[in-house]
């Protein structure tokens, strides 16, 4: 089955001069794809040609008039610019001609116009941002909310348990993920509030067979390993991801200025520059660039507004493999067959087509 | 002035095997310093005649019968063992018989038996955990709290902002250390309700100049240096801190494995060992260990349960330097001057001798 992907070409720091290499590149590798590029389309021609693409074949280019800055306040974007590539590429996922869009526009304005644009899936209150991180075991370490939700209550971080165990299972094959809740401590009388109530919720999803709930972990774990998915509310989420990329920049500028220090350490690292570049290969954190919009009724996929050609290209990646394993109706039936039994739980109503107010969107 | 500092020996996975030698090792590079060791003297004695220290003038032997283990309950601490090393060493602060006191003993018991001896400063409603990380600027960074206080109310992240302001200002020799407040963005828009409401506490402060605050940081700037000092809750605090140490022992085991995968790597690791020697010395968080309780009348540093002697005696520096800098009057003079003008925001009133609950405590 050929899977079809919209990109928004002129979102993130550098727009095409960054998406349409990495869309060229993608092609190349993926037999089965086709990308349609979403944007100016003069601009995404001459990068075309500059790349001697333009008859690529599984290449279309859709023209939309105007850009969504990465300053733009989310109003901005929901009512004024409404031929944006960003929203032309998401309305794509919404008409059903492409199954998954890729943008690296900033974030608030991806989340509000793929919520206005594409609903909440049934059962969902707010839709959460997942991303990957790398671990001790070699493997991937799923990890929402990053920032979409700032402040929530226990139902919402029950939901993101439930919908990162949909993708996980899907994407990784696995049938019974683990899940663990972030915390500061393993015993259950540690934590705050929130995260003692969403215990309860989790501890009864593991008890009907629905969920693997692992239990409390910490911040360690994350890069232990230690679940599969770890669960947060978005403040949280997003503080730690941003203090783990700055630890990883630290030591990264610490150890390069230790090499660089004299001579013979310079002689040592061209030595060992094999060790050297495989450490920094599996460190780049452009390797795990992509995080899914999950809880839409359509599949989006945010790269990091500052990635290059290399890290653009692993956010198709992503978005094409969840689409690939239709991660959005096995997230819907996973959320479908639980909510019956989980509806017992008090929800908050929010409006689908909402606007989202700022501090609900980072 | 000679500081005298009580260590509480038999605290921490390790007890007397590791405290007294970080003891006596600090002592030797410590001219005006005593030191009173607390525990069983029989086990204190034998420790120290193995390092042929016995005489060693500075140290000085209190028995103390029971000890609290990591895994003691707080109620076990408070009520049950109250010739505890733990014990005895605080009251030794209380009663003015030592300027500070250490111990590696297990943190909410600490927390909690310190709070009771000690009682907190005026103006502080909770007390605060506060440690330093490493930042690219080469300085330290002050974060807090560290989880002694999941659950925080504007006010009391206003306090944690003073006393640590307090602190640097101190012990860095800083008249006008900056304030950063923990955030998912730098725009005041951004963030939870907690953030938002302290923003503006944080803004009149700085606006009356009496805390100079930076404004809201990131993860990331907390080991960029963007501000000396970086407050959140407890919660947040614990979570980045345990993530960042994830982060740091990841980044370590791959590149220790990149070194050993084969004998060219090996040579040039062994040629730019001094690269690799220097790089460690400087990721060890060893030598960032030493969390302050702050907001306490008196001064209790926290080591690392799993510490070995060279991280105790940091602690044990870091002990002496705050006594040595009169910490504790400096932070009672802040609180105090700010109190009048703060007083028009709402303070939960939190009994200073109150048994912390569990879920106060991590």
């Amino acid at each position: 089955m050929t899977i079809t992907i919209s990109i928004d070409c002129m979102g993130g720091d550098h727009g095409p001069s960054v998406t349409v290499p990495a869309a060229v590149s993608f092609l190349k590798s993926v037999s089965n794809a086709e990308l349609i590029l979403v944007g100016r389309s003069e601009i995404i021609q001459a990068e075309l040609h500059k790349l001697k693409a333009e008859s690529l074949s599984g290449i279309s280019i859709v023209n939309a008039t105007e850009v969504v800055t990465m300053d733009d306040p989310i109003e901005v974007a929901l009512r004024r610019k409404k031929d944006s590539s960003m929203r032309v590429a998401i309305n794509m996922v919404k008409e059903g001609r492409a199954q998954a869009c890729v943008s690296a526009g900033n974030t608030g304005a991806l989340m509000a116009v793929s919520r206005y644009l594409l609903k909440t899936l049934p059962g969902v209150d707010r839709p959460a941002i997942c991303t990957i991180l790398p671990n001790q075991k070699d493997g991937p370490t799923y990890m929402l909310d990053l920032g979409a939700n700032v402040d929530c209550e226990p139902q919402h971080l029950h939901q993101f348990a439930l919908m990162g165990s949909a993708l996980v299972s899907a994407v990784e094959g696995k049938p019974r993920p683990t899940v663990g809740l972030l915390n500061i401590g393993e015993e259950d009388i540690k934590g705050n509030d929130l995260v003692k109530r969403t215990a309860e919720l989790l501890r009864a999803d593991h008890q009907r067979g629905v969920l693997n709930f692992y239990g409390n972990v910490e911040g360690n774990d994350i890069f232990e390993g230690t679940t599969d998915i770890v669960v947060c509310d978005g403040f949280v989420g997003n503080v730690v991801l941003k203090a783990s990329e700055g630890v990883g920049r630290f030591v990264k500028n610490a150890l390069t200025a230790e090499f660089k220090r004299n001579p013979v350490n310079m002689l040592g690292a061209l030595i060992a520059r094999g060790a050297i570049r495989a450490f920094s290969r599996r460190m780049n954190p452009s390797r795990y660039n992509g995080a899914s919009l999950l809880g839409l009724r359509g599949l989006v996929f945010k790269s990091h507004g500052g990635e290059n050609a290399f890290g653009f290209e692993w956010a198709i990646r992503r978005a094409y493999d969840a689409a690939h394993h239709d991660v959005l109706s096995r997230i819907s039936r996973s959320i479908a067959e639980l909510m019956p039994a989980s509806e017992s739980t008090p929800h908050v109503a929010v409006p689908a087509q909402g606007i989202p107010s700022e501090h609900k969107t980072a």
